[in-house]
Parts: C-alpha cells; sequence; structure tokens
C-alpha cells in the first residue's frame, strides 16, 4: 500500500496540515493500534455501468521487481473517508481522472491487512492496516504521478489471470478478484 | 409503480419488441408470479460522491391528487436488470440525464410491493411485485416525459419532511429514506 | 436450478396452493417475463462467523452425470423473499437445518440467468431467472431430500477448485466463488 | 462510545495484552489519526430472520442523565474486526448471548465520528473515530455487564421513536434507524 506519510514533502508545503504524523510518529502508532486505510478498484463503465476495464498502477520496487497495485492510502485525522478516496485517486491517477465516488459509505468488503502473514488474505508487514476496499468508476484521463510508472487498463479477465495476479503483493490480487466478484465480473 | 407495459404504444412501434407482453396477458401473469422490477433513486452527488439532492417526479393522479415518485419500472424478458435500469431513466428522466448505473449489481435493498396491504412497508393493489432498488446519481439534465409534469430535485432533508412523504404513495416514502440512511443522509 | 414447481406433487397435496402455477402455465410464462429466484450458499461459521465449509448438494442428472449444485429455487406469489428462502433450505437441507436467514434483504449479488449462454456469467435453459442470492449459515442437522443424494460440506479452497468448479452447471460455480469473496474466503 | 481502555482493569489481568495503549497514549493518538471501532445493533429475528426486536444498553452518565447506546467499542492491534465483534458484545451483553457474527465483512454503513459536531450524522468529543457496523441476532441470554444497567429490548417501530431517539447520544440514534432501514423494518 502506498502512504502519502512516507512521499517527501512538495516544496510549497513546508508546514505539515493538521492531522498529520511526522515518519517517527507514524512508525510508533502503527504498533499500537490498526491504521484505517481506503483502497480503490479504479474502473472504466460503458453507459450502463458494466465493467469493461480495470486500472492498475505499475510500479518498479527498489529491489528492481515490478508490481502491480490498486489504488490505496491511509485516512487521516478528521478527514471524511470520501474525501480520503479523492486524495488518493488523485495522488495516483491524476488530477483530471473524474472519478465517481460512490454515494454510499457501505464499502464492497474490508481489507484487514496483518504484519503476520496468513491471518487473512491480506498482508502489510509495516502495521495492522483496516482498509475500507471500494470500486471506483473513473471517467477523465488518467495520468499516474508519484511512483507509478504506468497506469495499465485490463479487462476483468485479464486482470484475473495468474501472471498479473502473481504481480500484485500484499493480497492485493485476492481483492482485486473480490472487485470483479462485486461487480459480476469474476471469470 | 409505473409499468411501461401500460402506456400507449409509440406510433413508430407498431410490433411489440420480444419480450413483452399484451395487457391482457400481463393481467393474467401479474395475478400468477412475483413480476421484477427495478426502482431508481435519482441523486445528485458533489465531486466526493456525497448526495446534494433527491429528484423527485411530481405526478398528477387520474382523481387530480398530486403524487410524488421514484423511478420504477418492470424489468422485460430477456433484458438484464442494469439495462431495465437504463431504459427507465431514460423514459422517466430524457435521453440526456446522463445517469451513472452503479457497476455492481448488488441493490440496496429489496422492496417487496403485496397487492394485500400490511405485509411489508410496500404496496401495489395491482400485482405481486418485487424491485430491486438502486441510488443513481444523475449528472446531466433531466426533462422529465411520458405523465410527470415535473422533476423536483430536493434537499435529503425535505425529501424526508412530512409533506413530501405523504405525497409518496405506496411505500415509496419509505423507499425514499431507506435510500438516504443508505448514502449516509438521513436526517 | 432446482424448480418445486417440476417436481411431483406430494400425495397429501392434492390441491395447489394459491400462487402455485401448471406445468404447462408455467412454461407459457417463463417465455414472457424474468422469473423470480432465489440462491441460497450453505456455510458453517465457527463463532467469529468465520466460514469454515460449505454445504453442495450433489446430483445425478438423467444422462448419468454428477452435478453439484447450491439451494435454489422460485419465489411464489405472494410470497416474501425470506420465506422461499426459508422453503427452499428445508426442501434441500430437511426441517432441522437451522438456518440463519439474513436479516436485511439485500443480496450480496443477483444472479441472471439467461436462456442464451453469454449474456452474463450465469445460464438456465429453460427461461430467464433473476435471483437474489444470499449466504446462509445453518447450523443444524442437513439431510439432503428431494432428488440430491448427499449434501456435501467442502472448505472454502476445496470448493473454488476446479474439480468441483467443473462439477457445477449453469454458473453456480461463478455464484458460489462470488460468495466467497463477499465472505472474505476467495483462495 | 464505549471504550474498554477506559474501564479500570480487571484484577487478575495486570499485564496490558499486546496492542493495549495506556490512556495517556492512547489520548496521545486520538488527535493524530481516526480510530477504528466497530458498532453492533443487536436484534432478535423470527425463524425466517426478520427483526423483532432491537437491544439497546441503559446507562446512566455521570451527570445523572439517562442515555440508550448501541454495542460499540474500540478494534485492538492485531485484532481481526469480527473478534472485536464478538469482545465487545460479550463485554456488553454478557458469555452466553450467543450473537451470529456476519459471515460477511461488508458493514451495513461506515459511521464517521468526528470530534467537530455536524460533519457527519456522529459525533465523539474525544476522538475521530471510524466505526464499522453490524446488524448482529443474538439468540441467547443477554446479561448487561460493566456499566449498563439494563438491556431494554424494542420492537424496531419504538426505537425510532422520538423519545427513544432523544436518549440517544452521539448519533446512535441515527445510526439505529439506517439498521432499520438497512433491514427493511424502518416505520
Amino acid at each position: 500500500m502506498t502512504d502519502t506519510a512516507e512521499f517527501p514533502r512538495e516544496p510549497d508545503k513546508p508546514e505539515q496540515p493538521s492531522g498529520w504524523l511526522t515518519d517517527g510518529e507514524l512508525a510508533v502508532v502503527r504498533q499500537q493500534i490498526p491504521i484505517l486505510y481506503v483502497d480503490a478498484v479504479p474502473v472504466r463503465v460503458d453507459d450502463s455501468g458494466d465493467v469493461v476495464a480495470v486500472g492498475l498502477l505499475l510500479r518498479v520496487t527498489p529491489t528492481g521487481t515490478m508490481t502491480r497495485a490498486l489504488v490505496s492510502g491511509r485516512v487521516n485525522y478528521h478527514e471524511r473517508v470520501r474525501d480520503a478516496l479523492v486524495r488518493h485517486i488523485e495522488k495516483d491517477l491524476g488530477p483530471v481522472a473524474l472519478p465517481q465516488i460512490p454515494p454510499a459509505p457501505q464499502p464492497f468488503t474490508v481489507a484487514e491487512y496483518f504484519p503476520t502473514p496468513g491471518i487473512t488474505s491480506y498482508h502489510d508487514a509495516r502495521q495492522h492496516a483496516v482498509s475500507l476496499a471500494y470500486v471506483v468508476p473513473v471517467a477523465g484521463d488518467c495520468r499516474p504521478r508519484q511512483d507509478a510508472i504506468e497506469l495499465a487498463w485490463l479487462t476483468p479477465e485479464q486482470a484475473c489471470e495468474d501472471d498479473v495476479q502473481l504481480e500484485m503483493e500484499n493480497g492485493h490480487g485476492v481483492l482485486l478478484r473480490q472487485a470483479m466478484a462485486y461487480v459480476g465480473r469474476l471469470p
């Protein structure tokens, strides 16, 4: 999962906004309580709402491995879940992705990332994160930012294939297939 | 609930499309099995998906009473639920309403309209209808068609007020409040 | 899908209950409108609600093929969806299965079985059926009745394996995996 | 919301279990990130899963006011959401309540309690809490523990009446009505 708190601060934002933690503070809190996240599965839909493509972020890890990921990030103090969704989608897909944030707060699932592997399908070595997962149609132009080198649009069938699933870490592959099950497009 | 089968056929459609019933056939079937419907709650949302207004159709009954209604109609033979949603929204809100049909088929509730009042919150004297209910953001220009004289946009709070609720028949008032509960906007 | 209307009538029920169709009437209606169904995925859960096993009905088709199926059946005229769930679970799993019918009518998905294969993941040669699908924990003793020869309890992982999936017809394999995705147990 | 961390530690548990914070640590964290909670609406259901009663905890505040509340509490570090539900229900309703924890992690809504009133329907002066809300049927004997003086079972209609709603704080009244909307029992 991407975590905004770990990216270099932008030059024009010397002061931390309220509710942000320093890296040191965050490291301490992460050993104490579950951290609230949102996961978004960006999709293209046709006029009747049927999912025709899924957007996956392509990243290269420090060790040179190529990985695919969903949009993911922390909910800040005093931030609404829907505003966290908008913020992370804009951060990862750019400012003109035109996401259609679901009107209801009910997520399609809750993904529980444990630091210990095997308790659930999800894993995060850094922390115990609990993520509210949403399928988010995006209607606009997507330009990956930050550390992603590309946003690839795959059909639901392609996204569920073994080779793509193997490139997804921490249980994002399972979460993606849960999203496809939810929208009725599990192969 | 509005039922397309009962409206005068358009002049340029002399042949019934496959899966349509004559009024007589429909009357017989309605006494035999539950009829599948869709209900749509049209909403305006802001950039973060929060509902800011609900669209209600204003109609005048044959006896002169003013009523408010949701978008509602039958699912045809060999028609997907999402296509029925598009068709009924277009029928009631016009061709440029630009509805954002939810990507998932999971409805926020299932409304069971019984011919006998009191079994559920919903009632339909003509039939036993079972309706899949969805909240549908509409981004475009809405022009009520058919028998509706106006589409009124109300805030969630206004839509749940007693005087508006009293103008909604057959349990549509309850269904509207269920929709507001689902989107987190129940007053 | 199993359809009660097609099974031999029990000797002590010479008269059809209200809302039942003769086989001939049903055959006509099936070509005219979508037929409302319920699908139930019977599960065993532990004390924290986690699914530990899925129940699949084992049947032998007239041509001698062994198939596995979910609990499935039609909603009758003037019958609530939750009562149809109870009736079909009792029909297939016996009178002491002690099903825990979900308190909310919201299904985990809506399965649209078309007579034409390929439109959705589900198929029913006889009709256009639209099924509300629920995961139903059963706490009691299950004794398959009617035409099923056995009820087999499989782990979520086993139930999603290829050889089991191949024994499920009409898209029940996909529906089962959607159910496992919904309960967070998709392998 | 009830928070276990603030109750006197039991004599036989001198050491804090892993993942627990001291009151001082919790007070600091509460000003830094959203705290993950679960809310449970305890219900009695009939054989077909229909809700017949809602359980509300009766408490007297330090200032002598009588309040009604849902079951609510924090999710601990390295604790699954479903285990937190079991723990808080047992804490508030006793060890033989026999709760039927939902098999799916999808909550019926996400309640966002802000320290600033008016941002959402929910409010918590102490913190920014984000709560996953579930309807939980309880089949056993409920004996309120801790600080509650009684568990009162009300019909859905009674629970939504103004006088009961007024006794519920921090938005629990709205959350209760959302739960009733979800189970199809909103008056």
